[in-house]
This record gives C-alpha cells, sequence and structure tokens, in this order.
C-alpha cells in the first residue's frame, strides 16, 4: 500500500503569483514609468515542437502592452481586472467558469466585447503566470468522472480532511474543483486507464476492470478537458502510475490520446497538462482488421484529417506513423463498442488482457 | 427526518414481463397460429394531449406485427431477440447501451441495417411492455450528476446494502445504473432543484444551497436524459419533495423545464418520466427586465422555436404563455450566467429567495 500526500499548494502559488504580478505594476507607476508587461507571444511563429518533451512549446518570443501606447490601454486594463479578479477567487477559495468571468467584469464597468475577448485575455494571464488558469480557480464546465482504487483527501473550504474513497459511487464521480484539488492518499492501483467514452467506463466498472487489473478509470468523455488532463499527470507523477488510454479507432480518438500524451498546440504555453509517457492502447487501426471487428469506411474529413496529423512531428514516431498508414490503406475506422459483437465482456476478458501484456 | 424505502423492482418486473411477451409468441405457436404482437402506435395521428395528466400520451391504437406476413418477419425477429437480450441483461444485472445493443445483435446474426433501426425496435419494445428502456437495462451515456442532503442505498450486485451520502463528493456524483436504482433511506431535504448548467450546479454546492435551502441539487447537463427524469420523478413521488427547474432565459431552456414537466412528444408512449407539478422558477423573460440582466438579441431561429411552443398545448397555462409573449416582446435572452453582473453569490443570495418565495 502506497501513500503518498501533497500539500494542495495550487491556490497559494497562484495567489502569490498574482501579487508579484501586481507589484511590478506598482514598482513602474512609483518608478514614474509607464507600465508594461511582457506577455510570451502565442503565435505561430513562437510555436516549437520540443522533441525532448515530446510536445509544443513557446519560443523565447515575448510581446510589450505599454500603457504608454494608448491602442494597448483597453487590453491592459482589462489583463489587470482579470487579475484583480482571479486573485480574488483564488483567495476566497471560489471558483468560477470562463462564462461567469466575461459576466462578472460587468460589475465593475469593466468592458469586454465578447467572451472572445474575455477568454483571450485569460489566456495571456495564463502565459504571463505560466499557469493554467485552473490554478486561479477558472474552470470549464465538469464532464468527466474517475472511478477506482484510490483514496483522496479534499483541500477545499468545509472538507478538509474529509476522504473518499473513490469506489463509493459504481457510476462514477465527477472530476471538479474540489477533485482536482485533492490529494492522494491512500492507493493499492497499479495503472490509469483513462477512457474515451461513459458507456464503456461503465461496462467496465460493472466487470470490475478496477480489481482485475488494480486500476483507477477515468472517463474523458470525449477530449480531456484540462483539468482532467492535470489530474492525469498528477496520477502520473505523484502515484508513479502507468497511464493508458483508450479511444474509438478513427483519428479523432487517436488525437484524444495524442493530446494526454503531449499537450495541445493551444496549450503551448503551458507544459504542465500532459503525461508523456502515457501509451494510447487502441483502437488502433490495425486492431480493426486483427480482431475483425465491425467497421464504418473512413470519411472524406476522416482521411483529411489523418493527412493533417501524418505531417505533425508527434505523429512521426510509433504506433503513430504505422496507424496512420495502416487507417489509410485500410480505410476502415471501429468505435469501442464494436466489441461488443463478440459479446459485452470480451473487450474486458480479452482486448485489454492482449493490449496490457497480461 | 423522513425515511422511505423502495424495493427495486424495477428488474424483477421488467424480466417478468419479457417472460409474459415470450409465453404469448409460445402460446400462438402451440395452438397452431402464426404469431403476431400489437404494437401501441406511436404515429402523430395517435398521439393525443392528455388535459388531467398534462401531457402527451398515445391512444388506443395498435399496429398488429404478424409473422403470416413475410414483409414483417425480419422486423419480428428482431424484436424477439430485443426481447430476448433485453431479458438476459436483466436477469444478469448488466447494463447496455442503445449502441452497444447495436453491435451486440451481430453476435446473434440478427440484422440492423444501422443502430437507427436497432433504435426503432427498442422504442417498440418500450411501447409493448409500457416500460421505459432503462427499466431492463438499456441506458443512454451518463451525463447528469447530484448533489446534496440526501443518502442512497445501492441494489447493484457487489454494492447491495452499501450507502452513500450525497454530499459525499463536492463536485457531485454521477447519475447512471446504480444510482437511478438505489434506494433512498434518509434525507431532511425539503426541495430538489435542477439546474441546466454544470456552471451553476458547482456554484450553488460552493454557496452552500444545499444547506440554506435544504435541497438536493441536479445538473441536468442541458436536456434531462430519461434516466434523470426518471429520478426527478422518484424523488417527487417518493420523498414529497418539491422540484424546481432552473434554466436560462431562452426558449431552449423554457423548454428543457417543460420536458421535465410535462415529457416529450417523442416518448408519449412512456407516462412515468415527468414531475407534473414541478415549477418552472426561471430565468424568466420578465426576469431579463426586472432584474436588468446582460441579454443577447433573440435570433430568427430562437423567434421560430418560441412560435412553435406557443402552438404548442402544454404551453397554454401559466406562465408559459405569458413568458413567451414577454420574450417576442421584448426580444431578449440572458443565460443563468448573467446574474455574475452583480457578484457571483447575487444569484444565491437574491434571485433564488426571491423565485422561492423565501
Amino acid at each position: 500500500m502506497k501513500r503518498r500526500s501533497r500539500a494542495s499548494a495550487g491556490n497559494r502559488a497562484a495567489v502569490a503569483r498574482l501579487r508579484k504580478l501586481g507589484e511590478l505594476v506598482y514598482e513602474q507607476i512609483e518608478r514614474g514609468e509607464y507600465p508594461i508587461v511582457r506577455i510570451p507571444d502565442r503565435s505561430v511563429g513562437n510555436i516549437i515542437y520540443d522533441e525532448k518533451l515530446g510536445q509544443y512549446i513557446l519560443g523565447p518570443k515575448r510581446f510589450v502592452r505599454t500603457t504608454k501606447n494608448v491602442k494597448h490601454l483597453r487590453a491592459f486594463a482589462q489583463l489587470m481586472w482579470l487579475a484583480y479578479f482571479s486573485k480574488l477567487l483564488s483567495s476566497s477559495h471560489k471558483t468560477s467558469t470562463l462564462r461567469d468571468v466575461f459576466y462578472s467584469a460587468q460589475a465593475y464597468n469593466v468592458e469586454f466585447e465578447d467572451q472572445d475577448e474575455s477568454d483571450e485575455r485569460i489566456t495571456e494571464l495564463e502565459a504571463l503566470l505560466g499557469m493554467a488558469r485552473e490554478e486561479f480557480n477558472v474552470y470549464p464546465e465538469e464532464r468527466s468522472s474517475i472511478f477506482g482504487r484510490l483514496t483522496i483527501e479534499y483541500n477545499i473550504p468545509g472538507y478538509e480532511g474529509r476522504k473518499l474513497d473513490l469506489t463509493s459511487h459504481p457510476d462514477g464521480v465527477m472530476i471538479g474543483p474540489a477533485l482536482t484539488t485533492a490529494d492522494f492518499v491512500e492507493t493499492d492501483a497499479e495503472m490509469v486507464i483513462a477512457i474515451e467514452k461513459g458507456g464503456l467506463f461503465t461496462r467496465f466498472i460493472e466487470e470490475k476492470v478496477h480489481d482485475r487489473f488494480k486500476a483507477v478509470l477515468i472517463n474523458t468523455a470525449g477530449q480531456a478537458p484540462r483539468a482532467t488532463r492535470y489530474l492525469l499527470r498528477r496520477l502520473r507523477n505523484e502515484l508513479n502510475l502507468p497511464v493508458y488510454v483508450l479511444t474509438d479507432g478513427d483519428p479523432w480518438g487517436m488525437h484524444i490520446a495524442m493530446v494526454i500524451i503531449s499537450g495541445s498546440a493551444n496549450a503551448a504555453h503551458l507544459t504542465q497538462l500532459n503525461v508523456p509517457d502515457a501509451s494510447w492502447i487502441g483502437v488502433w487501426a490495425t486492431d480493426i482488421t486483427k480482431y475483425k471487428l465491425p467497421f464504418d469506411k473512413l470519411t472524406d474529413v476522416d482521411i483529411k484529417r489523418l493527412r493533417e496529423l501524418s505531417s505533425d512531428p508527434r505523429y512521426s514516431g510509433d504506433p503513430w506513423s504505422s496507424q496512420i498508414d495502416a487507417f489509410l490503406k485500410h480505410r476502415r475506422k471501429s468505435e469501442q463498442e464494436a466489441f461488443a459483437k463478440y459479446g459485452l465482456t470480451y473487450i474486458v476478458d480479452k482486448y485489454l488482457p492482449d493490449k496490457l501484456g497480461r
């Protein structure tokens, strides 16, 4: 039985960095200067692929937003308000959605044209602080869920010290702010399996995959939200558990696995949201023929997507490039549910042990 | 403190009705007759609005599917296989998705052209048995979640007798097969509040709406899935709790509330999925002006939808028809999040007490 703990430093670290940002601006004003901020440049020209990390990162370029330029004033003020509001959220242990932030600005007479504008400014704040917005308490809507052999201990107000065994509720529990910031206090799990779809997640629980494979199961519900990717990284790093990703056998499923492994180009300013050594265990293009799965023909959109992926440096190694070739050769795609052709438990009794080498 | 219990009769009742269906067919064969089934007719001409129930129901028409007619044979065989497979699921306490059912047929060499065909046959089986498919263990993917002052006791294999306090996990727990079939064993809740969006659900938990209003909170995550509507009905009937529904202030939000209250025309063959005396507490068209909420202009699609709703008999009473008029007059819509203009807690501190008359 392992036992690990993690101080929930997230909020404190965010408050410290936000305070530092404020000090920087104050200092400039006190020196009689027009305050400026230097924001990491997220434009395509500054996104580079880091082979060692196996992910996209930002290069060294920064752009200067200065209050000397009247055209910058609006965005500068918006950014300062966002930093203020984020500090308020973090220090009062409240969370907010992107949409809430957009409307909250109106309480302060801070203008955003639309939510795209407030989202963009939040992303700049992420880049400036080097922190995901979840760390300063701006969360997406919950969508993913978790079940398995792990006990957590909460850090949110009113729940400090309370624990939950993640096998307590056999439909799974939501991955929201409380779960994301909880400590991992006890587990005998030997792996994490992230699953693209709720139907299969439920099947895995019914067939006791968590017991048979000593596993923590995560339903990503499609493309894994960032809070879920952050949680997967914590499970990997703090508990030293291998992470396996099981998706539909098509370019979209393949990319769900890739984003868990190497992050997304959109979030190249953040390097804490991926699990570089996670494994995509299927459904592979070669599994579709090997297991004689029911399939649909690839559409033109699927094929276009495969060609895009094949020019992405993250897809140059194995199994990626050979699976892209196999998809293009056979022109077939299969869903996870296709294994039901062999009975509802076949995927658990046969396919999963095959892929995990057990 | 109330205490109610409910025998988890669902599966046993389903198995009994499926067995009865099988007996009916066998008896016909033994009498030397071509077996037939009489399936309630779900076509528009047989859907009638029941003013007393406040919902759409099917009229008395049935159509005969007979093995005497070679054109009926395929559908008849499909229906029999589905009944067999549903009995297998129900008696072995396994669940399945619609998609899984489609693929499972291939294990038995039963042909379905596509999933639309297997879905249609499942709906026929619902109509024939007078039971929602969830009762014979065919579930949708999980999407909704629950949190609040209620302790449940599970009835699924491996969890019999285990309990969960639904305040155990402050991100909420998923509403899946285990929760839907659980008994309600202890509660001091005085109401249920169903919320359209996850962001506000999280806000309500953070602001302790469950304690301040002694409430059970449900995140419907958009249009409430049928399992969630069934759960709402159980909370209403077994615990005698009033149900309040809080949605965005637009025709789509209004209809989310209406479907919880009076069911959907699509499911006119089922009368166990609605809460006739639930209340839609907002966001009303008149709230948008009263609370001076940030708004967007109604689009042409919104207006078209409002005109459709105004010719629907379910929308003839209050607050429905007057709110449709108000939407059409002001041409404004507002989201739940729009209240953040007055601070993140305004909706809990002011709006909710206003609407609940507290």
